[in-house]
């Protein structure tokens, strides 16, 4: 999916949701513990319940990885799924991989090759060559870790060089020139508030993939004061918020309604800051 | 294993070798593709191959999940293989993981839990909160990126603050207050040459995982030199070196000889520097 085919989908769809599948084995409601693949028919609930009120899906690997082969099968399954059922959906790895070149290669052709999902997060420690093996896909997407939404982003993150500029602002600024905005997204988390502003200065254009909505604290209205531009660039992610909304046999119809709400307070902002 | 267990092993096998089982389905010699499970059989004979030769193994889990299913149960059936075979040696995953704490819990569950390999290679970007989680499993080791081996670590690594102090520099003294060198381990660069000194002002007693020897440059020689304390502080990995030394059907018995190889220059190196 490129940049313009996102657009349309967030105009169309008035959201900019990205629903995180955190698929937790013990929190999968008690009744479809039972079923062959629990993981599996959990995802396709939510997925159904909630696609209209999104443009994308992001499962997080470490959750399916808990679950041995069976959780793989099921990540597998999953991106099968979103990918027949809604082609327009959008799926992003959340698997904050990357290392030297011959070995980033080899999770570039495991995720967008094997997996075929769109997007894969990406950590930027190691530079340009654990990051280059993953832009030679065709309209797949690195989404890099830029300022990440948890306690410890200020321990390096914001760690100011001599110039007065901070980590995450530098990679920021080296990595935009390794690739263009149809091929790089940016981690930065929602609860970072104000600092948006720093990161729009440096990426305008990009896309922003922003977790810490709902569960993390971070506010909606502030990201999108901060950080929408004229085509959204913004996917606002929420996991627990959503798919476990409701532990019952409702589990479903629970996470449609959180996502909906979402989705209307997304549409005021799109009215408000577009 | 604890740090002890670790430093008898290396002064009983006067080798401080740690063998990357980085198996490419590509790479296993062809007489090996018709078996069942062509990546555990390949692994298994370099095993038997290298182990009076080294003290530690290191599947990288990359070339496991290229291929689906089938690698991760060979990567799960190889650490079940040196388990119970060799319960002496070291086994480290290199999948370079790390996220938000609950994900990296999760993390830290699949890999020391479930896989019961004994140390993780970590990326140090989202900072303490990502990394505590992994510290809670005894005798279990967080191997964590200091200062990476490839040519991109300079774009991040070597970035200097206002008080001189680069990224890595900063990532070793901050991380060194969340665990002891009972828990801890860095990863450093074999072509890093003189900054291992640098490094050992900081974690003078810290073990060092080390890469970069053979198909990426770096000198065995100037790694003691400079990296070597008086547990001997090192683990030197070599992967493609060894495990491809030779694709004939005689494929581990050159593995054999370039593990032997480099455990009497490493002898050597003991008696020189420790």
């Amino acid at each position: 999916m490129n940049k313009s085919q996102l657009f349309d989908q967030i105009l169309r769809k008035q959201s900019f949701l990205c629903v995180g599948l955190d698929t937790d084995i013990k929190k999968v409601p008690e009744h479809l513990l039972d079923s062959n693949d629990p993981i599996y028919n959990f995802n396709k609930a939510i997925i159904n319940a909630t696609a209209p009120y999104c443009v994308a899906y992001k499962p997080n690997l470490a959750f399916y990885e808990d679950s041995g082969l069976q959780g793989w099968l099921a990540f597998e399954k999953t991106v099968a799924y979103i990918k027949q059922r809604y082609p327009d959906m959008l799926i992003i790895a959340d698997a904050k991989r990357g290392d030297i070149g011959n070995t980033s290669q080899l999770y570039a052709h495991t995720f967008f090759n094997n997996m075929k999902v769109d997007a894969l997060t990406v950590a930027p420690y190691m530079g340009e060559d654990s990051i280059r093996p993953f832009l030679g896909y065709h309209e797949k997407w690195v989404v890099l870790l830029a300022l990440t939404s948890n306690k410890g982003s200020i321990d390096f993150q914001l760690t100011e060089d001599a110039t007065g500029e901070k980590l995450f602002e530098k990679v920021l600024r080296i990595s935009k020139s390794w690739a263009t905005d149809e091929q790089m997204m940016y981690v930065v988390g929602a609860t970072q508030g104000e600092l948006f502003e720093d990161v729009r200065k440096i990426v305008p254009n990009h896309f922003l993939l922003v977790p810490g909505i709902g569960a993390q604290g971070g506010s909606l209205e502030e990201v999108c004061q901060y950080g929408m531009n004229k085509t959204c660039g913004l996917l606002v992610n929420s996991s627990r918020g959503i798919i476990y909304a409701d532990s019952s046999e409702y589990f479903d119809e629970s996470a449609q309604i959180e996502a909906k709400k979402i989705q209307m307070k997304m549409k005021q902002m799109l009215e408000k800051y577009l």
